[in-house]
């Protein structure tokens, strides 16, 4: 690491296997950039719950190495990668919330937020992308639709034309999203949920897996089924 | 436009931004077309709802323009389009019905109809594509797939071997077909439904979004929910 | 067919057109193979139910032949192609109890089975294949996932990172499956289903096309509908 501001240096924001090592695996293959470290936001480690996974392979972080690389446990990491002379950051963290709020502190130090699109990602004419934007592999964003600040669009999303997805909007694998579609600040819908053209997903709320979104829904909710309804509890 | 009748010109039937505006977002950068003009079926201008929409980027007629091409309101466009020198359509109506009745106006005119297939979609080997066939971004046609003319398939939907969908079937963004599906004339099956191998369609009926179809339909039908039942009222 | 132990030549095993004559459609054009023969593993011809079908081509074994080339019936069909020099093969057979058995003869005869990749197929880094693996088009293998001998993954089926699936599991077209997700063998998860992460499926299990799976799944369950409940009989 040297301190030459004008380069292609890019610590990762977070290490989940899923998100950080995912995107680790082919964003130095297909683009400009070199992953110098990734970072836990926190002065102490991680405690990391190992569950038992199917998988042979399974990376975690250990001895400050992630993935072969520096892993950097630092409350005040802005500082310290400026330090070092990394300007660019990729904010993974999962969690919406966090992960706004990471964005949030990235560019109140001035980093410069990057962007990871997978190569076989498609992106149809007049689409406006925002910062620190995760599209992973078969992902779709459509014919002028808009993605702020923030959002993952997981493995073969599909989020068709006129949609607009706000700050930090969290997109599992598989989901399927028509057009005119509005999904405010943090929201997260998880895996293959539908979601019918012209509605509005207000700030916070989370869709569940398989569901089928056919009215609006307001803030802070939890929605699941065919058709979705609010969770009881 | 000039009056050579072997040209590479193309009229669009339609004006919808999502469907006209759409596939002329991609159509000339990846086929041998050149757009002229958009065509609205009717002498009278169309009266637009201009409902509030998430995206910044939007387009309507107006001024007797669409998408900067001439915006052209005839009910004799067969003749009109003739006179100018243009032979060549694509009818581009979303709903099933008003495309196939404009369809068979432009066949009985002598007009020739074009297809508009996204150089993303994928068509495999020995499937047979009628006329006037719109194959959106990632949309996918199977072995020995058969569509009639008039089909839509919008963004992502899958149409797995052998299937046969009739004139002027609409399919929405994500649909997933299995094999051996039979889909009669003008019905339309929208986001994301799933209809099971073997099913049979017949005319005129409709799928909701989310839908999983296990059972034969019979004409004019609304199915919705997961198995599709009969939606009641 | 000659007798070089060190050649091209390929045997199917099976003859359903939505499974061997489809991979037959497109494996000579996109690897090194020579398709030379579909074989059907019984001295006595199977008796095929033809139904009637929507599509206009669609082909069955007659005459001893299926689409162009030798249809053999034969109990000792390992015995009977290494006498011919055929080495190599493909169990294609859509069951999968019966495929883990046919692959489990072919290996202890000492054929080698091969795998049929379909080019639009797209497997992402450190993703581990075993044999006899049949990946359709559109079909997606995540970073680090893994499939083990004999499986099949159906058009634009979807196995996110870190999922492991068991011998000869048999996914439909559309499946949908998040990550770390356990599939023991000989299970069929049918049509456009979803598995949410994290989520185990024992042995011989089967998921209803259309099924949301949000808990585990015991060995030999149907398992229908959203979210996925056992099948009542």
């Amino acid at each position: 690491m040297n301190s030459n501001d004008n380069n292609n240096m890019v610590a990762f924001i977070g290490w989940h296997e899923g998100s950080a090592g995912l995107v680790h695996s082919w964003l130095e293959k297909t683009g400009n950039y070199q992953i110098t470290c990734f970072i836990h936001t926190d002065d102490n480690p991680p405690v990391i719950n190992k569950i038992p996974r199917p998988a042979s392979q399974f990376s975690y972080p250990q001895n400050s190495k992630f993935k072969g690389l520096p892993f950097i446990c630092r409350s005040n990491w802005p500082q310290y990668l400026k330090s070092k002379g990394i300007s660019k950051v990729l904010i993974t963290t999962p969690d919406s919330s966090e992960r706004a709020h990471q964005i949030m502190v990235a560019l109140e130090a001035g980093l410069e937020l990057v962007n990871a699109i997978h190569p076989s990602a498609l992106i149809m004419e007049d689409a406006i992308l925002g910062k620190n934007i995760i599209m992973h592999a078969n992902s779709f964003l459509g014919y002028r639709a808009e993605l702020h600040d923030g959002v993952i669009l997981n493995t073969g999303a599909q989020v068709d034309h006129h949609c607009v997805l706000g700050k930090s909007v969290t997109i599992a694998p598989g989901v399927v999203m028509a057009s005119n579609v509005n999904i405010e600040e943090k929201c997260t819908v998880y895996t293959a949920a539908v979601i019918k053209n012209n509605i509005t997903i207000k700030n916070n709320s989370i869709i569940g897996a398989g569901s089928v979104v056919i009215r609006d829904v307001e803030e802070n909710k939890i929605m699941v089924g065919v058709p979705a309804r609010e969770k009881s509890e």
